[in-house]
């Protein structure tokens, strides 16, 4: 069955508020069995409502709308179902007599406009608010439905969870999707297609890449008559993906980068510092965002001075023939870094963030180098991006090479 | 006129990600005079986008879209606009070498499917983007214009930056509305409210408050025949909002508020260390977000284990007697910091950012202590929010606590 998402509200319209809503909502339709093709903003304006609603019943199932459905004049949203159906709505008092003790809760008269939010339409009844004035709406006619919330967030969490879920659920019958992801580190999303080639061709499971700001996520999602088949179909697609790009993946949905590869250090017992130059604290930031970073990170230094980098042991003479952004720099404070903090594995970073050249070498250049008990590996790598994310993508691909050393090494 | 944004992707319909995008655009439109009636988030789908794209000409003078630019296979905004224009694209040998040259500059070869990004349709022309491999398109065609962007947000924000928006400012005649924004540090938004009591009521100007990751935005907005009229009207406007928030306004829109504490040390030729455990790097980080920071800022260090907070020259007493989360502790990391590398100024933080507690400390509790030239400053701050926000806010706090101190003493 189709669905349709309808977020109404000027404020929407003006940028003063993001659409959280539809977000949640869109979260939740796979697992019902709804496929999700349109989601739009409306503001609160009555002939715009109407052919959204109208369009909404030609082409969707169930039309999903959230807002528009206070005391005030703006809260057009019940008037626009109303109108689209040819249907009067009429007060019940049942839902009036809930209303005004709502108010009366809370030391108040209920307000006269309030008695618009206790009416329904034939093919309709409310659904309850218990955590504020404005009831919802559900609606059958002609085998399609219309669910109307509220556009308070966690008013319609809540009335979304114990009134309309449920309602949907026993309404619909047949299949179910269900999705897994994967999540890859140290590659781009077109060389991740690239090595998954036909795969993302599939028509159940279905494979979709998204690039993000934790990497590559991949989505595998299947199409069943039941969870269980669906699952079992993921069991056997997943392993025929992983295999296409074993390098990279890192974990799945729960999974933080940051975390695998602390795990990866907490296990073997390694002690991790890093000397930072080019990406000014980001990496360290990168890896105390894993709970527990104190069991292997024991020093970060933020080395943006040619006096700081003197300090961790990169000699004068390194210094001189090299200058601050240099591989041989770079390897001197990855040695300085791991032997000042009694660390046994180091990352360090030169480089220029940019915007302007400096010492001769060019915006965008980063130098890696990975030291693992002294061994270590060194990576050239050429950014043309803004200053916050050289350093958030410089910080990602340092982490992404100790990770692959890491696994070299076990 | 009226516009309609479009976001495309199959990820916002699957609800994997919030639309951003369409917020941001929502805040631009009012300035340029254009009305935005429609907004709706569109899959991969090259008949639902082709649709969208023809309702929107019939609708709308202006469509802006974002996402489906990229190289891959699901990627087909392009196909959808030269199919309703009955347009043919084809390869703009020069768009093509830049591609390339974007790949080379990065030492890797470009995939042959990337080809497509090279191409335009002749109503239309390309719009750079120096920061990623998806150029953008402007298509004029019978007195409608359509913005093809790429969904990535730093990528779409610059385009519509740099190429979308002066454009659509030349094409765009009649009453302007103009604005200008103060940026706050250092408050909340409810406090900045109050603080601007009755001028948040101010119908032209308008005064409107938006909470950023940055601070506290505030949006003076003009409405005028004339660009020169609107702008007289903010000149008088501003400095009525200035006086009411004196002690948290660090600049306007193009400032930010690292390169302004950053601005302040240059010009008394102050020298800032940083000592962080709490924040991880995260202060480190921010401090060097403003280019140029190297003039100032000699060295970091993230001081995660008791050992470093040793090295740094807290003694075995203080963390003994008071542990790693203190006040005492965190006197000690400042004055450790500026005398470890010769700085002037320092910054150190302590804390616990959960999610677990550790030593007793509550999950949240942040210790900043600033030290100028020896004379501390401490202040003590609990959060209840997550291990990344903590650390985000933890470092802003941070920030602003230096900058308010260089101010007095100044």
């Amino acid at each position: 069955m189709r669905a349709e998402i309808l977020s109404i509200g000027t404020e929407l319209l003006l940028g003063q508020i993001v659409d959280t809503n539809a977000n949640f909502l869109a979260q939740q339709l796979p697992t019902l069995g709804l496929d999700l093709y349109y989601v739009s903003q409306i503001g609160d304006n009555l002939q715009r409502l109407r052919d959204a609603i109208r369009r909404g019943l030609e082409r969707s199932d169930v039309i999903i709308c959230s807002g528009g459905v206070g005391p005030t004049e703006d809260d057009l949203t019940r008037e626009a179902i109303a109108d689209v159906l040819g249907e009067t709505p009429t007060v019940q008092p049942e839902l009036e007599k809930q209303l005004r003790e709502f108010f009366t809760r809370r030391g108040r008269t209920m307000p006269a406009r309030n008695v618009k939010q206790a009416t329904t339409i034939p093919s309709g009844t409310y659904l309850p608010n218990p955590i504020g004035t404005a009831p919802g709406w559900w609606v059958e006619r002609d085998g399609k439905i219309i669910v109307a919330m509220p556009g308070v967030p966690h008013e319609m969490h809540k009335m979304w969870e114990e009134q309309a879920q449920p309602r949907l659920a026993k309404l619909i019958s047949g299949g179910v999707i269900f999705s897994r992801t994967l999540k890859l580190a140290g590659i781009g999303e077109s060389h991740a297609e690239e090595a998954l080639g036909d795969l993302t061709h599939s028509t159940n499971p279905t494979l979709a890449t998204y690039a993000k700001s934790d990497g590559i996520h991949l989505r595998l999602t299947a199409k069943a008559a039941t969870q269980q088949e669906a699952e079992r179909q993921l069991e056997a697609f997943e392993p025929r993906v992983k295999e296409r790009v074993a390098d990279w993946v890192y974990g799945g949905e729960s999974d933080s980068f940051p975390a695998v590869v602390g795990a990866i250090l907490r296990e073997r017992g390694l002690k991790l510092a890093v000397a930072e130059s080019a990406t000014g604290g980001q990496l360290a930031s990168l890896i105390t965002e894993a709970p527990g970073a104190s069991d292997y990170f024991v020093a970060g230094y933020v080395v943006y001075s040619a006096e700081a980098k003197r300090a961790l042991g990169v000699s004068p003479e390194v210094l001189r023939e090299h200058g601050t952004v240099a591989e041989a720099t770079t390897q001197a404070l990855a040695a300085g870094a791991r032997q000042a903090s009694g660390a046994n594995v180091s990352i360090a970073t030169t480089g220029n963030a940019g915007p302007d050249a400096s010492e001769d070498k060019p915006v965008g250049l980063l130098h890696i180098v990975v030291d693992i008990g002294g061994r270590q590996v060194c990576q050239e790598t050429r950014y043309s991006t803004t200053r916050t994310e050289y350093k958030r993508r410089g910080a990602q691909e340092a982490l992404y090479l100790l990770w692959r050393e890491l696994k070299r090494a076990a």
